[in-house]
């Protein structure tokens, strides 16, 4: 746990010291009076019947901030009893320990505290200044509110249980993502409270049993009661959704909307489409919730030890919920989290999105030097070993968890024979195909990748055709392995090229001003395209935005080339599909020629739907066209 | 023009006979009174003052049926005046004639014709039967209501007026399309309305002008009031918009709306999304009025000659405009309309949507054939040439204006040669893409042709790429002419295949049950992608839905397999991008392997993501999840 600094408020008279020293005994830490920090000067004035003013307080109020910074800086908590009546003097005492302070604001009418200062004996302060206190009092908003009505004794217990049980953040939805995030969160000292809802027969005490199961959420508070969730946070509530993207995503914000406060923050840590979080954000701003749309990358293992996170949102919101985001990410080779403010709403989901495009292609590639590797007379083992090798100089977390894949077996086969090829999505390399549409940017490999897995669907008809069709066996091959490696590492780069584009051409469009070396960085950890290549990206896009303008990446894509028009010229010959790697050659060979067909393309539309064309000898772009049958 | 059958209908002692005869010496067409036709048991009843019930009208009204279809048999005119107080009186009067049938309701107060009647002499109802009359009298919606307290020249005036001036059908937007439509329609002897929109400076007499411009147009009446516009229709009113597609068309529909009355059609012939569609027919459902959005294909040319038209919306509301759309379509090869209904709300834009994507492809395929041929040494001329060959087994519109636009020549130099390779699009191959990726269909190809036309865009990107990467000088060719044909052949049955799989999916999940057949029927002349290979898949669509299990195109594929695999393979080293032909095999060699590499993505995605799998040996199709690192 966290050291708190406990500030216990409120005017004169109120009874704060009384308060403040019960309260430190119960909790059995340290207490502070701030009157005994007090300048002489300001003594004299108040003893005098002279009210204080701005100037006098502040030197005071800077040496209460010191003392509580040493405390935090020595891991104590402690109580400091102050009046602290104006918001500006409580920002001065929390300073840069925001996050350790709390506040009790202990709060009676005039006339209760007047009473109560006149009956009381050798204080040094008249209560005729009572009503100048009641006239400045700006009364805190994040302070736990106590009313001195009540006996001593039970104020002190509303504050201790309050103190306790108020979480610091909640997460609402506890499947695979959800459970591994709040384990996360709680193994880094987060005070947490869990929500998942309750389905007769289905989902009975989810968070409840959840909680019993794991040793680091002792502290956690589990529910199954919407409005009891909320109201165990601490305000302004920090609510991580981890449910089904889509639909329920807007249920379950509706259902929360009535039991949260002004300046409350939820977060959407699902893979939602980019277009539903701009909305969602617009929806949830008229309501004066902030929100902020967080991609996070890494899986269940990823989310449970270090996931990569990706918020994008007001960068005020983030600032409130960063400390929490930025302790549970991974963290990069120099130790920072992979964690960064992505940019204004919707560009975290968005980023997202390109990031598991990006995967698509990754695994669609691994997927294809297998088979390659394959048909070269390798069994599963064997093609392990040689992606063993790859690991040298081409590391990442796919060619990894591949290798491991390759060699499990089941009953002395290897479990990768069993496997049904008809691949599954879940929507995201969907949504990055749609954008590449939208935007107008040809990253046709994320294309490729999702028509693979469409194909790979249609089993049936592909037996079928297998029948119909004059196939030929893959015989010996004239390229090895070598090759088939220089051919999928040049597709690789093809493919962070097209991605990043994509992003860049995004972030142009809807002004999202986005940093691609920062989102490389937080790609170089935790999620799942983490790699070898993403550690060089981050050098590479400090000085351009554009993959194919880097030296570095031309010279070993002009290496790597002869290989893959040598894999994939013969693979079409021999008729093996290798649809990823054949369009990475394919668009590196578009992509570098300065002249492309669509002269004839233009001519056609200028034909038959007048859409006339612009001219090469005519350099201001004007628009001709042409009365071709004449 | 079309005969006319005029009823005049209202109480007796309206003054029907009156005016129907008057009328029918001013427009010089023979005149019946309904009355003369009653049985003789009828005018008994009659003239004993008992009313008739509806049996007693049943025969009588089939009887005045007759006649006036005996009229427009014999392409005469003619006014008819009968009561027909009721819609189903009305209904069986113009059985089978609704087109020609014109209705005159006359109408006056019920004092004002008992006075006439009580005056008359010699009739043989008494005016005791009035009220009755009055009491069973359902008022005509779709009929000229005139009010018989004018006189009776200027209530002729008024009739002959009305009859003359109103349109048949209105035409709302005046460009280049909307231009060539009205013509069509004019010259199929409609008479139309004419409207667009004034826009100072801009936009000024558009419709005048136009109708001025060709006699064609003569009866046509032009309007930039919209008011004017609608009312110068006859009801139902048919308005075609020929608007741009996307928030104009919104606009537009809601500027009519106020203006239309029950039952009116829209229909809409722009390239609109079918999602759009969709809506808008939600939409305009609740207003009462009637959708229908077309697809029609042509360009300029083909819209004025005879574009193919493909509507979608309710079959009661195309069975209205039927003839018109017809009328004005191209024709096949039996003579048969290349217009047919497509299928409910949505269908029509979705299949011009992919017949648009299948042009994308063909258009890309012939840039592609140009690109081989002029590597191979031929100028445009020799390249015509040799495509002139190919009219012979192939030929297609496309074919034949790329012939023609290769001939083209300015100032001594093939204007091919001048044209800016930055292709432009308007959005559907765009659509196309979407729609691929939403359904779930790997239709590459077209997404191929799409960002063969994004990256066209990136022109200077590609320069500065040129000067950057190793590039190879294309030489001699180990392939010739006729293998680029056989390529450009196998490609083309390929995105066929693609596209008319995309139409047959989406039928199935909207339930819209389309005629493949029909379908390629009405795209064998009008439309850009007509072509021999059209002409042959109306007949493969007879029997499969799937041209992939067709025999002869097997047959065809195998033949042309070869030819394709050597040119797309030798492009692929020497770095000549054919990124449609290389997609044409790389699909089929995917699609026709019985085993894809989807096992290994399977896999990976249980790895990080416990996403699960299927197995081969578990038929059942039960979920599996491995922990891979054990």
């Amino acid at each position: 746990m966290q050291p708190s600094v406990i500030f216990v408020i409120g005017v004169s008279g109120v009874g704060k010291s009384t308060i403040g020293k019960l309260l430190s005994e119960e909790l059995k830490i340290s207490f502070f009076d701030g009157d005994d920090f007090h300048p002489e000067s300001n003594v004299q004035k108040m003893s005098n019947g002279i009210a204080l003013v701005d100037e006098d307080r502040y030197s005071w109020l800077q040496n209460l901030n010191e003392l509580a910074k040493t405390q935090v800086k020595n891991l104590k908590s402690c109580v400091i009893v102050c009046s602290a009546l104006k918001q500006s003097y409580r920002d001065i005492l929390e300073n840069t320990i925001e996050k350790n302070s709390k506040w009790i604001f202990l709060k009676g009418s005039f006339e209760l505290i007047k009473e109560r200062l006149d009956n009381r004996k050798g204080h040094f302060m008249g209560s005729k200044l009572l009503e100048s206190q009641f006239n400045i009092l700006e009364e805190p908003k994040n302070a736990l509110h106590i009313d001195v009505k009540s006996t001593q004794k039970d104020i002190v217990k509303s504050i201790k249980e309050n103190l306790e049980n108020k979480s610091e953040f909640g997460l609402f939805g506890l499947g695979v993502m959800g459970k591994s995030l709040s384990r996360n969160l709680a193994n880094n000292g987060f005070k947490m409270s869990l929500f998942n809802r309750h389905v007769d027969n289905l989902e009975v005490d989810v968070a409840k049993n959840f909680k019993n199961q794991f040793t680091e959420l002792s502290e956690a508070q589990p529910f199954d009661d919407l409005g009891a969730f909320v109201n165990s946070l601490q305000k302004p509530r920090k609510i991580m959704l981890m449910v089904n993207a889509g639909k329920t995503t807007d249920y379950v914000i509706n259902d929360l909307i009535p039991y949260l406060s002004k300046g409350d923050i939820l977060i959407d840590g699902g893979n939602s489409n980019y277009k539903k979080t701009l909305e969602r954000f617009t929806y949830l701003k008229s309501k004066n919730i902030q929100f902020i749309g967080t991609g996070v990358s890494g899986g269940e293992e990823g989310a449970l030890k270090g996931p990569s996170i990706m918020p994008g949102g007001d960068k005020d919101s983030y600032n409130k919920i960063k400390d929490y985001l930025e302790a549970i990410a991974a963290k990069d080779k120099n130790g920072k989290a992979c964690c960064t403010f992505i940019g204004t709403e919707g560009s975290g989901h968005f980023v997202k999105m390109v990031h598991n495009g990006i995967e698509y292609v990754e695994m669609q590639l691994l997927a294809e030097a297998y088979i390659l590797l394959k048909n070269s007379g390798k069994n599963p083992d064997e093609i392990a070993d040689v992606l063993e090798t790859w690991k040298i100089t081409t590391n990442s977390y796919l060619l990894e968890i591949t290798i491991d894949i390759l060699r499990k077996k089941e009953n002395n086969d290897w479990l990768i024979h069993k496997i049904m090829d008809k691949a599954g999505n879940k929507g995201t390399g969907n949504w990055t195909t749609i954008a590449t549409a939208e935007l107008g940017i040809p990253s046709s490999m994320i294309t490729t990748a999702l028509f693979a897995r469409y194909s790979s669907f249609f089993k049936d008809e592909r037996i079928a055709a297998s029948k119909s069709f004059n196939t030929i066996k893959f015989d010996v091959s004239s390229f090895n392995a070598d090759d088939i490696h220089k051919a999928y590492q040049f597709a690789r780069i093809v493919n962070h090229y097209q991605g990043f584009k994509l992003i860049n051409e995004a972030s142009k469009k809807h002004s999202w001003s986005l940093n691609l070396s920062e989102l490389a960085r937080i790609w170089t950890n935790g999620c799942i395209i983490r790699s070898d290549l993403m550690e060089n990206l981050v050098e590479e896009f400090k000085t351009t935005d554009n993959l194919l303008s880097s030296k570095k990446l031309i010279e070993e894509l002009n290496v790597l080339k002869p290989s893959i028009k040598k894999v994939v010229a013969e693979s079409i010959i021999k008729e093996q599909p290798i649809p990823a790697l054949t369009d990475a050659i394919s668009f590196l060979n578009s992509f570098s020629k300065a002249d492309s067909t669509a002269n004839i393309i233009q001519a056609q539309r200028d034909y038959f739907g007048a859409h006339t064309y612009q001219r090469n000898d005519d350099v201001s772009g004007k628009f001709y066209h042409t009365n071709w049958q004449e």
